[in-house]
C-alpha cells in the first residue's frame, strides 16, 4: 500500500501529464491556472486511497482521480461567478482574473475534460463508473442551486442545510470513494459503506468549513467572514436562529440582510450575536458527531486495520486535526 | 427504414420520457423550458438517420440522439449569456427569462444529463461513443472561444472563420453522424465518410445562418442583423473585408465597431456596404460549394441510394431548400 504523500506525488505527476492545447488560450490558460493552484487534492486522494485499500496497484484509479479533481475545480470556477467570490486559494478567481465569459466557457471545457479523463478507465468498468460520476455531478449542481435558493429564504432549517451540503459537498467525496472502491474491486457492501462514510465525512467537513469561515485563521486564501458578507445561511447562522427567540431571530435576519453596513462592521456585529448563542461550540459538537459516525462506518469496512490507516489519516487531515 | 417524420416522432417521444426532478425548480425548470422549445432537432435526427441507414432498429440510437440534443441545447444556454442574446427561438433566452446564474447552473446540469443519457448506450459501445462525444464537445467549446476572440481581432481571415465554424458548428453535426453510424454498426470507412460529410454540411449550414441573419425573414425567432449589432465577424463581413480595398476595409471595420449608432441605422448602413461587395451572392457560392462537397462524400458511402434518401432530404431541409 502507498502512503498518503506517495499517492499525492503520483497524483501530481498524473495532473502534469494532462497536456492541454495551447490555443485558444483564453479557453485553456484558465484551466492550467486552476489545476496548478495549490489545492489540497482531498477528493482525488480519497478515490486513490479507496482503491489502494483493496488493490496495491493504482494506475487505473489515477484516471478516475484526475477526473474527480478536474470536475471539482470546474465547480469552483462556476461557483465563484455565482457567489461573487473574487478570491480563491489566495489568488484572484478565474472570473476576477479574466472575466465571467472566460470562466463560464473554461468551466464548461473542464467538465468535458473530466469526462475525457474518466473515459480512460477500463471499458469493462466504464459504464458503472460513469453512472457514479454522473450521480455525484448532478448532485453537486442541485446542492449549489439549493445553496443559492437558501440565500433568499428565511425558513431554512438545519435539516434543509444538511440536505443541501450533502448534495453540494458530500456526494462528491462519497462518490469519489465509491468509484475508488469499485476500481479496486472491493465487495459491493464495502463500496456502499465507503459511500456512507464519505457522506458523513463530507458533512463534518462542510460544517467545519462554515466554522472556519468566521473563526479560522486568515491564511486559508479567503477573507474572514465571507459567508456573513454574502448573506449565506451557514451552519453558524442557522444554529443561532435555532437557539434564538423571536426577537433574536429578527435581529439575526435583519443583520444578515443589511447590505448598507460596511463589511467589517457587519462581521463584527454578527460575531457578537453568534458568540452569544455559542454557535462555535455547537459547530464543534456537530462536527464531532458526523466525524464519529464516519469513523464508525469505516470500522465496519471488511479489511484489516492496517489497510485503513491512511484513510483515517486523510480524514483527520480533512478536518484539520493533523496539526 | 424510417421516414424523417417518423424519426422525429420517435425522438420527441424519447425527449418526453426524460423525467426531470421537480426540485430544485430553478435548476430544472429552465431545462424543461429549453428542451420543450420548438427546435428543429436537426442534430439528433442526423444521428438517428446515420444509424438507421445501417440498422432498421434505432432504439439504441435514441439514447445517443437525446444526449446530442441535450448537449446542443446546453451550448445555446451558455452561448446566449456570453453573446448577450436575450431572444432564442422567439422566446426569452434562459438568462433573460431568469438570470445568468440560473443559466450557468442549469446549463451545467444539462451537460451532465447529456452524459447520463449517453451512459444508457450499450456498455460494449460506450467507450468509443464517449470518446466521440467528448471530441465533439470540446470542439464546440474551442469554437465558441474562437468566435468570441474574433470579435476583438481585426485580422480574421475567411480561413480562420472556416476553422472556427468547423469547431463551433460542424464537429457537432459530424460527430452526431459518426456516433449514429457506429451504433448502426457501419463499416469504419463509412463512419469516417459520414463524419467528413457532416463537416462540409455544417460549414454550409453556418454560412447560410450568417447569411439569413441579415437577409432572412424575421420569423426565425431572432431579430434581423443581430450579428452586425453584436459586432460579429460573420461570413458576410469577412467576405466584404476580403473584397474591399484599404479604404473600404477601414469603413467596414469602423462601422462594425461603432456602438454609438442606433441598431437600425447601423444595420442599414452595413447592409449598403455588404450589398456593394455583393456578399450575399458570395455566400450562396460558398454554401453551394460546401453543400456540393458534402453530397459528393455521401455518394461514396457504401450503401444503395435507397438508404440515403432520407439523409439527403434532411440535408436539404437543413439548408432550408425543402420549401
Amino acid at each position: 500500500m502507498y502512503q498518503l504523500d506517495e499517492l499525492l506525488t503520483l497524483l501530481e505527476r498524473k495532473i502534469k501529464t494532462l497536456e492541454l492545447p495551447k490555443t485558444p488560450n483564453l479557453l485553456y490558460d484558465p484551466i492550467s491556472y486552476t489545476l496548478n493552484a495549490s489545492g489540497k487534492r482531498i477528493r482525488p486522494l480519497m478515490l486513490l486511497l479507496a482503491a489502494n485499500m483493496y488493490d496495491d496497484r493504482i494506475d487505473e484509479a489515477l484516471n478516475a482521480a484526475l477526473a474527480i479533481e478536474i470536475f471539482h475545480n470546474f465547480t469552483l470556477l462556476h461557483d465563484d461567478i455565482m457567489d461573487n467570490a473574487p478570491v480563491r486559494r489566495g489568488r484572484p478567481s478565474v472570473y476576477a482574473r479574466w472575466n465571467s465569459n472566460v470562466a463560464i466557457l473554461s468551466g464548461d471545457a473542464m467538465t468535458i475534460l473530466a469526462y475525457r479523463q474518466l473515459a480512460e478507465c477500463r471499458p469493462d468498468k466504464l459504464s458503472v463508473l460513469l453512472g457514479e460520476f454522473n450521480k455525484l455531478a448532478i448532485g453537486v449542481c442541485e446542492g449549489q442551486q439549493y445553496d443559492m435558493d437558501y440565500e433568499t429564504r428565511d425558513d431554512v432549517s438545519i435539516n434543509d442545510y444538511i440536505g443541501m451540503i450533502t448534495l453540494k459537498t458530500s456526494v462528491l467525496i462519497a462518490g469519489a470513494l465509491k468509484m475508488g472502491a469499485i476500481i479496486g474491486n472491493a465487495p459491493r457492501t464495502d463500496c456502499d459503506r465507503l459511500y456512507e462514510f464519505g457522506l458523513r465525512l463530507g458533512i463534518a467537513f462542510q460544517i467545519q468549513d462554515d466554522m472556519l469561515d468566521l473563526y479560522g485563521n486568515q491564511n486559508f486564501g479567503k477573507p474572514i467572514g465571507g459567508d456573513i458578507v454574502s448573506g449565506k445561511k451557514s451552519f453558524l447562522h442557522l444554529k443561532a436562529m435555532e437557539k434564538a427567540d423571536a426577537d433574536g431571530r429578527r435581529r439575526l435576519t435583519e443583520l444578515l440582510r443589511d447590505s448598507a453596513l460596511p463589511d467589517r462592521e457587519k462581521i463584527a456585529k454578527m460575531r457578537v450575536l453568534y458568540d452569544h448563542y455559542d454557535v462555535k461550540a455547537e459547530a464543534a459538537v456537530s462536527i464531532n458527531r458526523y466525524f464519529g459516525e464516519a469513523m464508525e462506518i469505516l470500522e465496519t469496512v471488511d479489511l484489516p486495520d492496517s489497510r485503513k490507516t491512511e484513510m483515517k489519516a486523510l480524514s483527520l487531515q480533512l478536518l484539520n486535526r493533523d496539526k
